[in-house]
């Protein structure tokens, strides 16, 4: 048996999220995925994944593993899935790692970006992949707000509320996170106009959790928030004193550091 | 009666390019463009554009004026105007010109680029605005063939060739040309790996010459056109001789000199 690790990107905006669903007419990307990979290499496949990413939500470095018993090259393995998989999930790399690498449980940390353009118009090059606001954010007041969920909270008021009553423990660490103005874009050469990114770095999230902060940023830059009232919100462990969930298409998982 | 430029981009991927057509149900830039602007402004518009681009190329900086009687404030114009406008066209920017500026008349220079994705695997970020060419391209030899483009010529081997056949003067002049390996697309901080660059400046381009250049380019990238053949293929004036027409996907109208 061979353990294979792959990373890759997709374009969720045509995914009801990552996980594979009971139904077969809904279309995941680990359906995908492990529909491909059984018409490749045969047998029945369960694939481990670092971000299992809700509906709407891309991916550019995505890490995936599973175990085969197929002696296909490695080099082979990512040229003959991208034949098969749809045009919105592409395998960037395959790796062969040690039995018992595990793409789920083993990350350091994973890191999100949110992408919000905030300016007048809209872009036809990147409006699958970022939040569109038009107001004016005050990109300082998010950066603080932002900056008072660092290190280690009961973030319950930063997750989905039914997933929130199932849960064991809604304790995260942030390791780094910052919202900033940002030239992490650029297009024909020019830094994207009015692109704001919400960078958030942590070992692990709860459900929504990135995009209940990108909201709460948001709030907070339209001034509907107060940076000062982010430790309040922390301790009240309630969602509704958080801010708006941010939409889906905003959100990328970009790295997953093992 | 005022005079209004705009500053456009659009994605060509879903028109049947620029020029609008007789038969309504042909999605043309223009055929939207001037219905919105009728639409928000009243009266029969016609407008003026610098680049007629084709069916799928894209615009990051088209440039369109038109000549209206509404007194709408400047400002209202863009806003107003996106607001009617399908998700493929975005006004970025509206200004009063004098009454003689003609977008299609007065341009010094326009600049298009090319991208190719020269790697093994696509990105589903860029994939509607590049052209993907996973065999490895010998940009040096890439950029030698075009090279030889620059300055004034008869360019008749490097355009379609009906409308080569109605062409009263084949001859254009080509500012600056180059291909390279290139960092003009960033996505989530990374410079888009292997991506190419072809980039070129004239005052006018003939029918499909930037993508037939582009055509050419890969093919001498390939190997199978030496850079050495260019002026023979200029001087045949002969389209067979020119290397294959590009897709339209990977061309954008960059920029606009006036």
């Amino acid at each position: 048996m061979r353990n294979i690790r792959l990373t890759l990107e997709y374009d969720g905006g045509g995914f009801s999220g990552w996980q594979k669903q009971a139904k077969q007419e809904v279309r995941t990307i680990q359906g995908e995925l492990e529909r491909a990979i059984q018409t490749l290499l045969g047998g029945a496949v369960e694939t481990n994944t670092a971000g299992r990413t809700d509906t709407g939500v891309h991916a550019f470095g995505q890490v995936v593993n599973f175990v085969i018993e197929s002696d296909m090259s490695i080099r082979r393995i990512p040229y003959s899935l991208n034949a098969i998989l749809p045009d919105d999930i592409v395998i960037k790399d395959a790796v062969e790692v040690p039995p018992d690498f595990d793409a789920r449980r083993d990350p350091k940390w994973r890191e999100y970006h949110y992408y919000i353009l905030n300016r007048p118009y809209r872009s036809v090059f990147v409006d699958r992949f970022v939040c569109y606001e038009p107001r004016q954010l005050d990109v300082a007041a998010m950066d603080e707000a932002v900056a008072a969920l660092k290190g280690r909270h009961d973030f319950t008021s930063f997750c989905n509320t039914l997933s929130a009553s199932k849960l064991d423990n809604p304790v995260r660490t942030i390791l780094d996170i910052s919202c900033a103005r940002s030239g992490n874009i650029v297009w024909a050469g020019e830094p994207l106009e009015g692109l704001v990114m919400l960078r958030v770095r942590a070992h692990a999230f709860l459900h929504n959790m990135v995009r209940i902060i990108a909201g709460t940023a948001i709030d907070a830059g339209l001034g509907n928030i107060s940076p000062q009232d982010i430790s309040t919100i922390l301790e009240a462990r309630d969602r509704s004193r958080a801010g708006h969930t941010a939409p889906a298409k905003g959100l990328t998982l970009v790295r997953v550091e093992y």
